[in-house]
């Protein structure tokens, strides 16, 4: 396997973690999610705060539901969306491995000035 | 603001938590990500695992490298490529936000399965 795959794959082909990383790597989903947290909403109550039209919408919502972060309701007119947030446990238990790392950073900060200085004539 | 991202756009106008998400949607930059924890680790020691070409394994740490994931080092031959473990903790505080819901999980399967049984024609 030596392609690159930068997130623009068919989303069907893509494991369940990835598709919930995915779904979440636009900061509009993030905020309707966060939304979603007061209550299923409908279409139009979700676009409201964004501006957003209906369809491009429904088109962020169909991403958020094959990642298992929201289903919809049954009703044809309203379909109300609701928060599903079982894969965001999936998120925070897989992001809590590196824990120790984190807790290391100032460790790794001064290793990184360190190779820095190393190179006085950096300009960036 | 229409549009919709699916998470193609170009990388640099994304905000940082959409470029960490972006980057995790993909299980071989996780798996590089995991190796890491090992310790620093050049090209072709990241791309052994995964039967990759060096080019390949670039270009993922090029993803990795913009997301604040990893740190190259300053050697032109190797450069050695080193965790970053720091954006994990925002992804995992982003993620911890929703404990209450994801706590809640058996309630919303329960008025999920009433949802459902209001449709008892469904074939799926």
């Amino acid at each position: 396997m030596t392609t690159v795959s930068l997130g623009a794959g068919p989303a069907n082909a893509r494991d369940p973690l990835s598709l919930i990383f995915a779904a979440l790597a636009d900061p509009t989903r993030r905020a309707m999610l966060t939304r979603l947290r007061q209550g299923p909403a409908t279409v139009s109550e979700i676009g409201e705060p964004f501006a957003m039209t209906g369809p491009a919408v429904s088109k962020h919502l169909r991403v958020l539901e094959r990642a298992g972060l929201v289903t919809r309701g049954r009703v044809a007119q309203a379909r109300p969306a609701t928060l599903r947030a079982q894969p965001m446990q999936q998120v925070a238990e897989w992001a809590e491995e590196f824990r120790e790392f984190w807790d290391q950073r100032y460790d790794r900060l001064d290793d990184y000035l360190h190779t820095m200085s190393d190179d006085p004539e950096d300009q960036s």
